[in-house]
Formats: C-alpha cells, structure tokens, sequence
C-alpha cells in the first residue's frame, strides 16, 4: 500500500477501505507518513468528503490510536453531552449536574477554550481550587461517589486527533465535516461512553454558520454512533447571539450558579433544560422524553443539580462557597458600558464579534500557550428582541488590563444592531438530529 | 501575509494576486513555508485550478528562483522543442537537428525518462562517449559554432520546480494544468528562449489520456508564452500507439538516423517535418509554414539534418561513426518475438504497456536514481492499421538480462488487439494550438 495512491483514490472520489484508512492514520501516528502527504489527503477529503464507512473507519483508527478511559469499574449508563463550540456556552455545567441528579452517570471530557468560543475546562478552573487534571483513578471515583465528574482531555486520548488537529489548523482543512465529525467522536468514544448529547451551534459565533451545514455534521456523528453501537443524538441550537448575559470565565460561573437556582436566563435555562432530559432518556433513567423533561424540570426547581454540581466541585478540590458568595470568585477591577445608540429594537447580537471582544481583553485564547485571564469579560444586559431606549445600557465589558478595552468596545458597539421593527422570534433549539 | 490563509484563499476559489503567488513559491525555496502547507496549497490547486494571472504569476516565480542561461552571446532567433513526453519520442533528435540546418538557433534543453516515457538524455547517452553534462560555456560554444547544442537540465535552472516537482510526485497533484504547465514553461523560460515549439502528447502512452485536457494545457502553455511575450505554438499528437517503431534509447539513436537519412518510419517522419517547419517559422526563418515546411522537407531530403546532427554528436564529445554503423552502438544479447494470436487487422498497440515492458526489462526509469540499460528495448514491426496473419512478428523484444522478459512479452502481448475489421485511420498531428 503506497500513501500517493491512497491520496490519488481519494482525490479521484473513490472509497477507502478500512484497512486502507487505518493504514493512513497508524502510519501518521507513528512518523513514517510524512505530514506533506497527510495534509494533501486532508485537503483532497476537504474536497471529495468521505462516505458514512470511511468515517467510521477514520474515527475507529483515531480512537484506537491512543488509550481509553476504562470506567467499566463504574457501574450505570454512562452520558455525555458535547457541544460544538459558542460563545457564553455554559450549558454542560448545568445540564450535566441535572442529568446526574437522576442517577445517570456523566463522564465529562471537556475542552479549552479555542479562539472566541470558550471551553468547559476554562470555566471550571475560575473557581478557586478546581482541579481539572484528575488522573484517571481520581475521576473514576469522582464519577463513583457523584455520579458526575469533569476532566481534561488527556493526551493519551486520540493522540492522532490531536496531531492532525494541528496539522489542519495550519493547512486549511479544518472546515470539513467528516474531518470534524470523527474528530470529536473519536475523542468522546474514547472515554467509554453509552450514549451521548451533542450540541451542534449554528451561526454567527459558532463554527458552522448554515443550518444545512450543522445538520450534516449531526447526521454524521450520530451516523458513527450507530455504526459503533452507541446512543446518539444531536440539538442543532442558535448561535447568532450569546447563550445567556454572561460571557468569561468566571461570569459564567456565576450565572451557572444562578441558573442552577432557577434563576437564569430563559435561553439558557430552556436549552440546558431540554440537554439534561435528552441525557436522563439516553442514559434510560426515564422511558419517555415528556418523563425525562419533568425529571429535568423536577432537579432545577428542587435544587438538586445545583447540590450536585456543590458537591462535585468540593469532590474535584474547589471552594464551593463561591457558588454563592460570588466575590470569591476572580473579580475584574473595570467596568465599561456600551449604551444603545438610539432607542429600537435589538435585532441582532453578533455572537463572534462579542466572542472576539471577549477574547480581545484576556477572556480567551487566540493561541493555545496563553493564559486565560478569568475574572474578565462581558454581560449582556439585554438580548436580541428587547426595546431600548437611546442611551440605555446594552452591556457592560469587565476587565483587569486597560489595553485592549477601547478596541473591545468597539466590536461590541458593532456586534449589537437596533432596528425600528422588532425582529422575527429564533428559537434556540432549532432541530434534533437523531 | 499568511500561508494558511492563502491556502485556505484558493481552497475557496479566489484569486490570488501575483505578490501572494511568489510569497508561496520564495517562501517555499527558503525552507520558509514548510512542505506540509505546499502540499495542501498544491492539492487545492489541483480541485480550484489557476487563472491565467496566476499561472502566470507561478511560473515568473518559479522562474526567478534560480539562474537563467545567459544565451545573449550567442547571435540568432531561439528556438527550442518540448515534448510532454511519449513512448517511442525522438522527435527532437530529428527535428532540431532539421530546424538548425536552417540556420534557427537550437538550444535544446532536455530530460531524462521517467516512467514509461523515455527521455532525449538518455537516448543521446547511448552514442559511445556523448557528454550531456556541459558547462553552460561549452553549451554556448557548441551552440554558437553549429546553431543546435543539447544539454540536460541544470539544478540552478528553476529549483522551485524541482523542488515542486518532487513534492507534487508525493502527494497526488501531479495531474494538474496549471502546475504541469507552469512547471514546463518556467525550465524552458530559463534558457533564454525567443520562442517554443510545443508537443502535447494524448493518449494511452501520455501523460493527457483526452484530447480536451491536452487541449487546455497547450492553451495554459501558449497563454504562458503570450503574457511573457514568447513565441509559443503547441501541436497536439497522438500518443495511443508508439511513435515509430523504436522504443529503447540504442534502438531509438538507430531509428533517428535511418529518419535522418529519409528513410524512417511515416508517423515519425511527417510529425518530425512538421515540428521542424513549426521551428524555423517561428525562428523567422521563412515567411510562411509553408515554406518553412519546404525548407524542412529539403533539408531532410538533402541530408542536412543528418550532417547536422552529426557535427553536434562529435562536438559533444560523441563518436558520429556510430550513426551508421550501429554495431558501435551498445547491443542488446537476447531477442523475443511476440507474434500475432491470429488473422486480422491491427486495431490497437496500447504505447503505454509497450513504454512499461521497456521500462521492465531496463530500458527506463522506475525510479529516478536507477540506470538505464541503452542497449535495451523492442521494435514494433507492424503499426495501427496493419493486416497481419495468425503467428506473423507484431514486434522483437531485445534485452540483456533474462530477469524481467517472461513478464515484459505477457505485457507486449496484451498491448496488441488484432481485429476483424480494419480500425479507423487517427492522424498523428491533432490539432494546432497558438
């Protein structure tokens, strides 16, 4: 087998066999095929996608490229939530402590934030102790005793993944679907999961800008779901705006602590809602999804989720306290607002450009070695549909360092437009993918 | 200014300007922009194509990435030949030597084979003592004194092609218009050339299997001589069978000389006139085709072109003796004959199977760093078209190792089809692009 007529076949559109795919990947893990060809056949797949078999086969040589998580020692079903990457995206730190509220057993592998979407891991480590670098035998007893424990993905997970990660980054191959459907599954599939919730984000601030294109990467991760035998289903969810007021680290911890009280933003609550009772029906704690959603419902009026995901952050060696007295967490030390400039109707809330403001001020990472500043970032005070009057506040931008705010401001200015006609409804949750 | 973004720039179909084109192709020489970008640069190229502009702007770049054969002293309208490569191609060894006895100034510079196609180099090595390695002041002298001097591709001659060449050779792109055509016209633009006589080879033995992309790339090829000011004219040929009856390098430097002294085979002779004519017309030799056609034709019949050729052979340190008695040429010491399965008319002798059966028993280059074995090969002793009867020779294989004949014969075999009805007549000369 020669790698060129490998890159040849799948430049002419004809389809790899699995031996043939593996062969790609196993020999790129291991050196002997050189990144110049690798990312001739990455471009060639940017072209020509891949069939449902060869992703399959992509993501299974990924997955077995690396070591998996073994929580076979942990007994119940086990579910994961993924979420494609938003901006002021907190969901999987509420919808997670929700399901585990219903006993079902949540493994959460989570990422960094990547440009001007945020990441879990990030969020997490704003609260004061938080330790996101388990080791293995660490999580799996988190998981044990609460049903729910968050971790890192550790470099042994996929390590094809994460080297041709790289390697698409720097040669324009990122934008393919089967690239970014086998991508995220290999890594999920990892981690000895049952079944799994995926967040596909559409527009503005997310990665996939057109509904036709987040359905076509749902379908084809919950296409190598089937084929490898576990529970997939996917939400397609807006992301023209940011999903609740806050976005920044420490921001949005506290609005997950807010929301966990019932006393969140109506998107926001709506969507982790609707992920958390898609878990409890996956992870078969209920026999309907209308039972898993009053199961949801039940664990955020009752404050279950919000004892969960207390306990789980003490277990995980964070200060639980700071889920309530909120100035333990990281405060920034300045506040500027951005006020409409005249009175309408809120149409429209770039999410990138508040995504990039965000990251613009320390919020993020616009490269992977920076270190995230967590107190900083922005809150919403209103969102998209709601009146303003000329000069009311339309958000506020928190921030330690003077640098970049005037820059930031601006963007934000920018993102937000205020029309005379109120705009057409969106719904968050636009499609399920199943 | 961003390799990622100008690759993923022409990933998405734009344009690149001539700035961005040549930041690519120096940053590529300098080691700058590593071989992994290049590769997924070349295979979007491959899927979007090139403008004009950009062909042209790549091959300036290429072009400038290295010396240029200063051919200034020597006096005279320049013209050189370049075959895109066949089986059974010695064109060139006939037609310059025809184009220069007009007194058109001839500077051949040439390739070796590669693959199934055989290469004017190796074929000159075969007469006992000719030097292909000049100097470029021993190239001049040569050219100066008899108006026609060969000489093989320097590595200060456009190294981005080479460079290019190698890596395309890798990674699937080597079948694509605008990096075929600039890569041709960037080596021979380094030579110092007035204007270039193109042999666009389609068929089963070439590189272009149809017509249509033969056609495109002469036109990427003459478009190339028109912004930079060249003469450019292209001649599509048939390549579906061998040209002539020779294929091995000795057995080819026998066939050019029996050409030379009018008494070869039709097809090599008509296409190798017409190449000559095409020469010394552009060369401003004569007013018309026609006329150059007759002076063509004189010169053959008169034997100037052979007188030519020879005073090249000696000057270059050849033994010209060898151009008649071919017992001083190097001698294969086995023979093979493949005869007709039965009664029938020659519809088909597949050029590529009889370039591969040559290649298989020494006579080419599987891989670059291999000798060649001159004394090699096979002669045809019917053509397309022919009537033969049941066990009459279709063609001898000459061969000095027993190793690989068995094979080359089964190959020769299957190149043949005999049918029941004569095929119908294909002209050796296509079409004229200019």
């Amino acid at each position: 087998m020669r790698t060129v007529d490998l890159i040849q076949r799948k430049r002419d559109g004809e389809e790899l066999s699995r031996e043939e795919v593996s062969f790609l990947v196993e020999g790129y893990v291991r050196a002997e095929i050189p990144d110049y060809q690798m990312s001739a056949f990455l471009m060639a797949v940017y072209f020509q996608g891949m069939t449902d078999r060869e992703v399959s086969a992509l993501t299974e040589s990924m997955l077995g490229s690396g070591g998996v998580i073994d929580l076979s020692p942990v007994p119940g079903v086990k579910v994961d939530k993924h979420s494609t990457g938003g901006v002021g995206d907190k969901t999987s730190l509420i919808a997670a402590p929700l399901a585990a509220a219903s006993g079902v057993i949540v493994p959460m592998i989570s990422g960094r934030a990547l440009g001007h979407t945020g990441g879990t891991l990030d969020k997490l480590e704003a609260i004061p102790g938080f330790r996101t670098d388990l080791t293995v035998d660490e999580f799996r007893g988190v998981l044990s005793q609460y049903g729910l424990a968050f971790v890192g993905q550790n470099e042994e997970i996929a390590p094809a993944d994460g080297k041709l990660y790289t390697l698409r980054d720097l040669t324009a191959t990122v934008e393919s679907i089967p690239l970014i459907a086998s991508s995220i599954m290999s890594k999920k599939l990892a981690a000895g999961l049952d079944a799994i919730v995926l967040d596909v984000k559409v527009g503005a601030g997310a990665f996939m800008k057109k509904q036709v294109e987040a359905r076509r990467l749902a379908q084809a991760m919950v296409g190598i779901g089937r084929r490898m035998d576990k529970r997939v289903l996917a939400l397609i969810t807006d992301m023209e705006q940011p999903l609740g007021f806050a976005v920044g680290n420490a921001l949005e911890i506290m609005e997950v602590s807010q929301t966990l009280q019932n006393a969140g933003p109506g998107d926001l609550t709506r969507l982790s809602l609707e992920l958390a009772a898609r878990m409890i029906h996956l992870g078969k704690k209920a026999a309907t999804i209308d039972e898993a959603r009053e199961m949801a419902q039940d664990n955020l009026v009752r404050g279950l989720g919000f004892i969960k995901f207390k306990e789980v952050v003490q277990a995980q060696g964070g200060d639980p306290r700071a889920l309530d007295r909120f100035e333990l967490l990281p405060n920034a030390t300045g506040m500027r607002e951005i006020v409409a400039p005249r009175t309408g109707y809120v149409s429209a809330i770039n999410a990138q450009d508040i995504g990039r403001a965000a990251l613009m001020i320390g919020g993020g990472r616009g490269d992977a070695a920076v270190a995230v500043d967590p107190a900083v970032g922005l809150i919403l005070e209103v969102k998209v549909g709601d009146r303003v009057d000329s000069g009311s506040v339309l958000c506020r931008i928190y921030y330690t360092a003077e640098d970049h705010v005037e820059e930031a401001a601006d963007l934000v200015e920018d993102a937000f437009r205020i029309s005379g006609q109120p705009p057409d409804v969106r719904e968050t949750i636009l499609e399920v993918v199943s």
